[in-house]
This record gives C-alpha cells, structure tokens and sequence, in this order.
C-alpha cells in the first residue's frame, strides 16, 4: 500500500518530478503518483485528494508551475501534510510557482520546496514518516551518511586533482 | 437579476473590492458579492460558481491576495469570463497575486487586472456587457466621456494654479 | 465577418500568437489579424481599433512586448473588451511587457493573460462571446472536455510507463 | 515533554513566532521555544538541534530573517522534520529569507512557508503530527471546520451590511 | 515662449513633477505644462504632442507611473526628444513604470530617468539646449558648482560635528 | 568632426553598442567611437570626457554593463547630454545595469534606454541634434517614414500568408 | 592616525553609516568620514582616494544609495581593500544600490555588505586589521563573545517570559 | 603554507571558483582549497574553519549557490575576513545566493562578490594582503597596471577595426 502520494499538474512535469520517485524508491518508500490539474480535471483532483488517506496514504507531494494553484487545493481538500514543489515553466524561472505555493493564507500550510526540487520534496516526505518508524529512519540516516561521504569522497578527487581537473 | 457577481477571499479583502461594486452601481449593473475561500471554505466556492450562471450571472469577478488561487479555481468550475484582481497582501505589494492569477496555463483563462485594480474589473465587466447590450454601451460612453472631462477640467485648474497649487 | 481581432506590434510577435489563432480555428470563431505598432504607426494603430466595432469585432486581442503600449492604446481608444497577452521579448522574460499590461490606470481595463499565453486570449473571447451565442458555449464545452480527457489520458498512459516513460 | 520546537535567531523575532505558539496552544500541542542564533550562537543552535529528538520533539520550526540561514543549520544536524518560516527583516519585505530557505540543495529539506507564515509552520507540524495520533487530527479537523464557520460567518455578516459595511 | 513642456498624466502627479519645474526656474527656462492622459484623453494628448514643435518647444518631459505609456506615446509622435520620468503609482516602488518607459522597442527612444527623477529631467533638457544655447550652459555651470560647494559645505559641517550631528 | 561619442567599459560590448553605429551612419551623423573604463581606466575616461565638447561633441553615448558606473561617471564629467544604454552581461538580464544607469541621483541626469538599446541611443542623439539642424531633422523625418512602411509592409506579406507564414 | 576611512555620498547618508563609527570606536579603531559625491564631487573624491594610503588608513568604507557607484569609483583609485554598503533610498528598498557594488567586472573587487549594513562594514574592517594586529583580534574576539552573551541572556528571558512577553 | 583558503559547496562550483585560483597563481599567492557542504557535511565544514588561522590562513574565500549558508556558516567560525562568492545554480540568475550571501545579519560580516564573482574574490584577498605585504602590493599594482593597458589595447584595435570587427 502506496504511503506517499505524488500529484502534478501535467505530463510535462513527469520529468522534474521524478527525482521523487527516485528518491522515495531508494529509501524503500512505496508511493503511487497521477497527473491531474487543478484547472482542468478540478472534480478528479479533489476526489483523488478526499480519497488519499484511505488509500493508505500519510503525505502528499504536489508538482506544480505557473500559476500552481494544484499544492494548496490538494492541501484545502485533506489535512494529511502536503509538500509543495514549484517547477519552473515557461517564465520567470518559477519564481510564480514559488510564491503562489508559499504566500498561501493563515490556515492551510503548504510545506514549500525549492524551484525543481522534487527530490527534497521526497526527503521531507521520509523525515516526516520518520518520526514514528525506526525503519524509515535508519535508512534516511544512511542516505545521509553515503551523501556525506560523497562531497568527502568529491573533496578527495578534488585534493589529487586540483582545479584544473586533471590528477 | 444580477448580472456580474463579486467573489473574494476574506473580509478584509471588502475595501479593496469595494471599488468595484462602487463602479457597478455608477453603470446601472445589478450584482451580487460574496466570501468564499478557495482554501478554507472551498465546497462553498465550487458550488457558487456552478450555480452562477443559472442565477442570471455573465461576468465573475474574483478578487485574492497572496497565493490567490480563487480566480483560477473560479474559472476552472465555470465557462464565464472571470477576472481576477491580484490584491495586496502582507508582502511583495502584490506581486504574488499578481503572478498567480496572470500566469495561468493554456484552457483556463483568467483575465487579470492591476494589484488592487477591482475598479477596471468592473468596467471590463461593463465593457463585456456592451458587446450586445446597448445600453450598457451609453453607459459606458457616458461613463467615458466624464472620465476625459474630469482629466480636462484638472488640467485647467493646474493651468491656473501651477505647481504651487494656488491660484 | 470577423468577431474577433487580433493586433500585434511587430511580425516577430506572429509565432508567439499563433496560438490564438489556432484555438479561434478550433472554436470556429472567425477572426482578422494585423501587425500595427503603437509606437511606429500609431495613426493606423488608432485607426484600426476605432473602426473595429464597425468591422463587426466583438473582442480585441492584442500581443505585446517589452513596453508594450499597444494593449493600453487600444483600450482607450474603443469601448470593447480589450485582452492583452505581454509577450517575451529580449529581457526580463516578460517581466516587462507583464507589468506595463497588467498596471492599467483605474478607467481603462485590459484583461491581461500570462506571458506568451495567447491561447488563453482567444479562450477568454470565447467565453465572452459564450455569454449570449449558445453555439459558441457549447463549443466550448466540448474544448473543455477535450481538454479534461486530454490530462485523464495522459494520466492513464503515465499510470502504465510510471516515471521511467516506458510501459 | 514537547513534541515541537521552536527556534527563532533573534528576540525581534518573538512577536512573528507569536502566531505559531497561538496555535500550538489552541490545538494542545505541547512545544518548547528558544532564541538561538545560526550566526551569533552556533554551538549552541547544534546543541540545541542535536538533543531535540531526545528531548522529545518530532517536528522543528525554524524562524529567521534576511540571510536566514537558520532552518538550513538546523535540518542539516537532525534528521526530524524542519519547518522554515522566512521572517521580514530591514528590506525586500522578506523575499531574502524566502529564497535562503527555499533553495534548499538536493539532500537537506526543509518545509518553507510564507514570509511571516508561522501560524502555517504550527498547522503544518499538527498535520505531521495527525498522521499517527488521532486526537491531534481530531482537534485539527474541529480548527478546520471553525475556520470555514468563520468565513462563512463573515459572508453572512457581508450580505447584511455589503460594501458599505453598515447592516 | 517656451521651450520646454512637462505632460502627466493624473493631477496626482503634480508634486512629483514640481521638482522638474522648480529647476526649469532656477535656469530660467520658460516651460510650460499640462495634465493629459494617454489613456483617458488619448486625443488631446496627440494633439498637444503634435503641436509642440510649433509652439516652441524643444525638449518634452513626460511623467507616468504603473503602466506608463505616455511617454512613448509622446515620442511616437513627435521626433523632439522625450524625457521620461517614471513615477511610483500605487504599488512596486515605480518599477512597473521604469520598466515601462525605458524598455521601448527600437525606433522610438524615450530618454528614461529615475523613478520619480522629475529634477534630473529638467537638467537633461537643460543639458540638451545648452549645446547650442552658451547661456543655458553657463547657467548650467554655475549650478554644478553650488551643488558641488553644497556637497563640500555639507562636508565641513560634518568634519564638525561628526557623526552624533552635535559640533 | 564627430559630433557624437560613443563609450563602452570593454571589447564584449562592441556588438551591443554596434547597432548605435549603424543607425548614425545611416542617419549620416559623424561619430567617434572608445574602449574605455570607469574602473580600469578612470583616467583615461575622465579625460576622454573632459575633452568631448572641445572634440566637437555634442552628445555622448555610454554602454555599459552589469555595475555600470560609466554613464554617471561620463555624466559627472562633461555638461554635454549623457545617453546611458544598460547592457546584458552575465547575470539578471541587464536589471543590474538598468537599475545602476536609471537610478542617478538628482543633480546629473543620464538619459537611460532599453537593456541593449544601443539603437534608440542612436535615435535620441539624433533627436537633439534635430532640434537645431533641420537637415539631421530630415532624415530623421525620413527615417520614421521607413521605418512606419517597414511596418505596413510587413502587415501586408502578414495579411497574404497569415499565422502559417505561407502565402 | 586613522587607520580606516569612512566616505558616503551624501548628509542623509550619516544616520545610516553611523552604525560603522559606532563599531569602530567600540573596538578602539580610529578612523576619519567624509561626505564625498561620486557624481558630484568626483574630483575631490578621487583626491580623497588616492590620498588615502598616505593618510594611514587601510581599509575604506565607501557607502552608497541608488546608483551607487561610490564604491566602485572609490576601488578604481586605491589598491586598499575597499568595503561598499548598500544604502535605502527613495526605491526599490536598496536593490538597486546592493546590485550596483555587488555587481563589479573582474578587476576592481568590491566587498559587498548587506543593505544598511554599516555596522558589518566596520566589522568586517576590524577581521582585516585583526590578521596582522593581536590586539585588534582580541578587541573583535570579546565583541563576538558579549554578542553571544547577549543571544544568551535574551533567550534566558524569553524562558521566563515566553510569547507573552510578561515573566 | 597557504595563506588563502578556498571552499566550496559542490564540485560542480569548480569550475565557477577556478578564476579565484588562476588569480591567487598569477599573484603568487599560495592557497588550498576544499570541497565541504555547510548542510551535507557540517562538521566537516566547521572543523576546517575554526582551523583555518592555524593552517596560516589569513582569508577565506568561500563560494555557494542557491540558498547558499556557507560563507555566513564559515563567518561564524572564524574571525578570519569572509569573502563570499554566490554562484548561479538552477534558477533566478544566481540572486538567491547573492540575498543569502549578502543579507548577513549585524554582527557576522561576509564580503559579498558579484554573482560568479570569484576572481574578485581573489582580487579582494590579495588587497588585503597588500595593506601590510609590500611584495603582494606590488604585484597587485602589477596585475592592476596590465589590466589597463589590456583595455588601451583593445580601445587601439577597435580603433583600427571598428564596429565591423575588420581592420
């Protein structure tokens, strides 16, 4: 049974999407994930939120850009926590997603991530099932541990090497 | 019968719209207003703008703050033209109103007005009306033409008085 | 005869309103298009738009970028429902022509749409023009359906490949 | 014993923080607050960050203004969920703080919210919460349901007394 | 006669532009002004436009805030130089307006000052007759030198009292 | 005799600044051209300056990019008319340069363009020349006939062939 | 002698710099001010500069609004290390002075404070001094220890305290 | 022994903190430098930091990007002079990194750069250096001297060239 739920406005978002998928596959988190716009499948989008924790689910991720209006309506139609991914899309860098999915009103939180920043929105996702399952949480600390090592193991490179790249 | 209805997000969003109504009274056009939030009330918001066009309405106009996702959700529950009105907020003099409601994705339109821009909102909404109301249409003209005159008249003070303001 | 006209500043803005044109097709709304410049041939500019109830136009849609006037100008030289779509130009990824169409002056509205969104222009005529022509609504409908089944099926193709984009 | 903690980098920043105490308060979610600066005091901001798991915390909402580098600190020595609040400090009416917490790199999440948004950063550790305790979500869904009671009250009170706000 | 004309657009910018006006004074530069709006008297202000050369002018001075069109329309009617002043309106510090005036496309140049820089416009213009005029340039000289003796006076007066403003 | 200068901060901006050149000869204005720093030769842009009016300059033209100090630099040194053109370099399309050129404190004006507006540089500098010498008044006047034609040409191939670009 | 110079633009900048005198003279720095316009003084202003080795001093502290480009003029006279504030003025909230120091081509470093960051300039000059001078170190390492003492101390209060601010 | 520290967050900033190291060679300057990530390696980082002066460090020179904590972490740790150099990641031209960076809270300074700035950051640390190094002194004003006469070069063969590039 999927414990964490990914939703995104459009195919076009399968991509910078799914460094979630990526992420909570290698943490060993099942998850299930829909396309579905807050604009132009409202009554599915609504019907797949109000249905997401008897579907097992415990957060929600949503992907959005533009106007991304897709994060705060999932947020308004459950009280499971949801984390909201701006993505950029034709302008502006995704700077309108970020503030559209941030600036939301006192009452309905969204847990905002950065522009494109799908594999942290997964993360957040695995601390927050962390809390309550030792599980998830020795292989979030092991994900860590292997991320550590990685910028030591690059630093190492980096001493041989130097700057012109060359050992 | 109303003919335009006026949806905003909080009470404190009244003086900020109530240009609007203001302009609506001024051109004869019968409306109707309401609270509804797309993140705390939003069945209320779905079933008003599903029900808007069988209670005589033709123009939407949706004022949000923020996030504003009102206008958008509006749209994406009617066929009626709906015009948004980014409103400021507690940040970004409503430049993250402005982004969300504008920066729409392609079949959901909305048409956006200036940061607190609820006057022009209802007069686009008056102008939509025009198109086959004649009425409307001189109202408008008229509504115009004391709009140059009064722009003429300030000139003509200003001719006398100058910079100094005095005459 | 044309219901809708479409203006634009410089034959560099013609691919970046295209989509207009083609969502008008789609909805069989005839329409008439011009390349006319606020700046370089404001005579023809004003011209045009007084003469474009009398051409039988119900809706002006017009493209701009960078200081983009020409909206504006329009606006206040005609009492139809003017929609301007701020185009990218050479910096600020609209940013410009944005806040030049959106920061209208109370008395003389544009309906402003999303930077490069000239789909969402000719969709807003459409829904103006829906108020009072069923044949255009029903259209229209049929375009939002379309449109829903659109997103449903890319979903359903998603649901069968998943992330890595192979069934 | 505390399940969430608060920590904010200056005594400026009590008044802001207020909102996420008042909530935690209203829905009996014990928490613990201290003053503890990235910059100024960071043995400390560790320390702090390093026991809260022992202390009994499950979630961190960090507040911060300008460079804000404190929610970053603080999710990058614990492994519970971090929730960032940007704060507004002497410019950019807090747009700083939002992109310092927001731009997270891959690997360190952390839950932003609005700028001043702390009332959203304690409903949204109440969610986290909720997923495993059924009294939080009871209480939760009792704070929902008098939120939406509220607008419409609101409305009710508006169609009385309308724009004027006069009954 | 004059030979420089101040335009704006609401009487609301009068203090705004006095700065303009005040400095023609001080160099004893016969201008004169009016109030004219490219969007509300869009005629008049063609008119006015067209007909500068022939009452003397040399240089115009046109100031707008938001979306600020009035100097390109001034400069696509004329080809005497326009001097553009963008002025804060109601929101964005007069970016909306900056951006507007000084990202006109190539063609029609329009002479972009500060946001609310009404006083360097009217030295711009006084820089422009002084090419050929040696009266306005030794005008011009002498104002350099006060400002300069101000700036140094300022100097000696803080040499004083240092930074507690106490000598 | 040149009779205007045109300065840049480095040889990257030559084919930015390289459209000014194009429109003066075109306009048969005799200009000088320099490679010169506000800040890694101060010296010899000082003295540039100060010897442009006896050089036979009447207006200078300033590229500059990024900090952008050249213009006001120019400006301080000369009463001649400074035309600032911001230009592109590595970062915030141009807003660095525009924002360091337009904002100048009252007491030395720069005359700001378009982000790479080199050629409306051009044009305004013919625009001052114009008002004293009939003949630059010409061809300037003959300049935005073509320039109109231009426009109504291309309204014509667009009139032919449409949105397809085919005839 | 002086070991460290403060210049600024204008009198209206002494409140905002005050903040680095008063640094200075807490960690007995003695240090000499001037009030020196990039554009209107620029002579003076590289005399200042070129002397100021000479002088004693070894660091500058060049503050700046708007345009800002004090600091950068400053940095291309002297090989002293030179620090630039970003100063508020009448816009943008001093984005356009921090873009404008922050944004130097390679060549001519500015150290960048944040905007009004006088107090850091100071500190930042006192690092400097600190690398060759032990008890500079000294005075800046007690500085640091109070500054997190005093951190301490208000979180102590805040404990007794709590949001209320009542003990 | 190495006098100037380099780190960075991510080997992909190599290649953006590469100019540092071509210059500190050119002056020759010995320095080290490290890959060490203030929020994937915390410890890491502040172990190297703190002992930074003991290495015989007399500057750090740290770059990041996006929401970019490193420099004012390493600031913190130290009393060493911080140069901070914000790099361009995935998104807003490196602006997020520039606030970050440069919106230091008082009391821990950080010398902000330009955004991928670090041959600045270089040039920053050999002139601090140079206040008590005459060696280092005089190859800055070496360094300083060739710069000028790269630019008088390239004024020369434009002047053979012009704008066509062709001599």
């Amino acid at each position: 049974m999927p414990r964490i739920g990914i939703i995104m406005g459009s195919d076009s978002d399968i991509p910078k999407m799914k460094g979630a998928a990526e992420i909570l596959d290698a943490l060993e988190l099942p998850h299930e994930a829909t396309i579905c716009s807050a604009h132009r499948t409202p009554d599915r989008t609504v019907q797949w939120t109000r249905e997401a924790r008897d579907r097992g689910l415990s957060v929600i991720i949503a992907g959005a850009g533009a106007s991304a209006a897709l994060p705060g309506v999932v947020a308004a139609h459950t009280d499971l926590p949801v984390i909201g991914v701006p993505l950029k899309a034709w302008a502006f860098d995704g700077l309108d997603a970020l503030l559209s999915i941030a600036q939301m009103p006192p009452g309905v939180p969204v847990a905002t991530m950065a522009v494109n920043g799908s594999k942290n929105g997964a993360l957040l996702a695995a601390r927050i099932l962390a809390i309550t399952d030792d599980d998830v949480r020795r292989r979030l600390a092991e994900f860590s541990r292997q991320q550590s090592e990685l910028v030591d193991k690059k630093d190492q490179d980096f001493q041989k090497k130097g700057f012109g790249g060359e050992s």
